[in-house]
């Protein structure tokens, strides 16, 4: 029988409740997430903002940790298992950390979020966008403000990591340029919360081009967010 | 926002490349379930017949184990990361012991499957029909051939167990009603797999009425599935 495709629901990009700033960062391995990240947050906290930083999977302990050793240690699962595990983790981390940080006002950063699903399960193992709606189903809905896609190519920054390019074999390369096309056909589809940023930039730039767009995506939120800012 | 239903998609009762017999077998609390299906193993084995008993959650090792004690005895989750859960458990379940064992001809009768997600999550907790859809997305749509529902009152199924009513408290009675109330409209809704019998009979008319019914749902695949019978 056909593979059975869940509807699309309606996208709302912040929830009603929320007041604070939701922020993912994506992208390939070694495209220097954990740096940028690192930036924005002392950025934010100069400005007197409260961040929470937070990641995928394994947000929450024990349960986010446990279902990531599940899912990176145990048995092979079939894909539509992973991709319900993966879902799993995230309904808990969004219910549990994420949404009461947002309606506390919080700068939520978090290291992947439901673009990672997608560009390494939907653009690997062909599961399409079922990852993507199955993600929505799991969290009611809630989409990141601003998407940071830090994008590189994979020779390049795979090279950048480990010192040379002789290491990265050609069935893994594949995989990881497959998993940067999901990434900038995501980022096409969905232009209101993505900003795609040259990786391969030296750090300090990277770091401004983030600011500039965080700047601009979401204007009316930073403002929301000050400090005695009041709700909106 | 608004609760996002995934789509009901098409409903298959059988996979054309299965040639063997799904029974599940569903009810509340102290019906009598492991009874009757080890009288209906005794009766499908004494016709020759290769029979694979399993159960949900649980029903593989290492795997459905580990997701069954994180489900049961991990921290409370929201419903809905429950529900992923339950959904990734019977994903692999079906991937890789049921639909493997119909494939090879055998009879394979499961202690719950999805109704029992949803008259116990559905039903006690709200999630309407989404449960339901998440389970056939989970499973490729696959849904048991005959679903035996042993049906009792709450009061009367629990008095047998426990010898006494007085244990019954008011709330947990109302939780087994509601669950209850939702498997008898499980099968007014799908009448073409459901049959419903009366749980409060002597073992050995609970055990013929089982009998008749599978030979009246299931002639087809029943001689289907003789050995030696050969395909359909």
């Amino acid at each position: 029988m056909s593979e059975t495709v869940p509807a699309i629901p309606t996208q709302t990009r912040l929830e009603p409740e929320s007041r604070g700033l939701f922020i993912s960062f994506e992208g390939g391995e070694a495209v220097g997430k954990s740096t940028q990240i690192a930036a924005l947050t002392r950025k934010f906290e100069s400005l007197g903002r409260n961040v929470v930083l937070t990641r995928e999977p394994g947000g929450t302990d024990p349960f986010g940790v446990q279902v990531r050793q599940l899912v990176q240690h145990g048995v092979d699962l079939n894909p539509k298992a992973e991709a319900l595990l993966y879902a799993a983790d995230r309904s808990y981390h969004v219910a549990t950390k994420i949404r009461p940080a947002l309606a506390a006002g919080s700068v939520v950063i978090t290291d992947r979020y439901l673009d990672s699903s997608v560009a390494y399960q939907g653009g690997g193992r062909d599961l399409g966008n079922d990852v993507y709606d199955l993600s929505l189903w799991a969290t009611n809905g809630l989409l990141p403000d601003v998407t940071i896609l830090l994008d590189a190519d994979p020779v390049q920054a795979l090279a950048r990591r480990e010192g040379a390019t002789d290491r990265i074999e050609a069935e893994p390369l594949a995989f990881h340029q497959a998993v940067r096309s999901r990434y900038l056909q995501l980022a096409k589809e969905n232009p209101q919360r993505f900003v795609v940023i040259d990786a391969t930039g030296d750090i300090q730039t990277v770091s401004e081009q983030i600011w500039q767009a965080i700047s601009e995506k979401a204007a009316a939120l930073l403002s929301a967010t000050e400090p005695g800012g009041g709700t909106r």
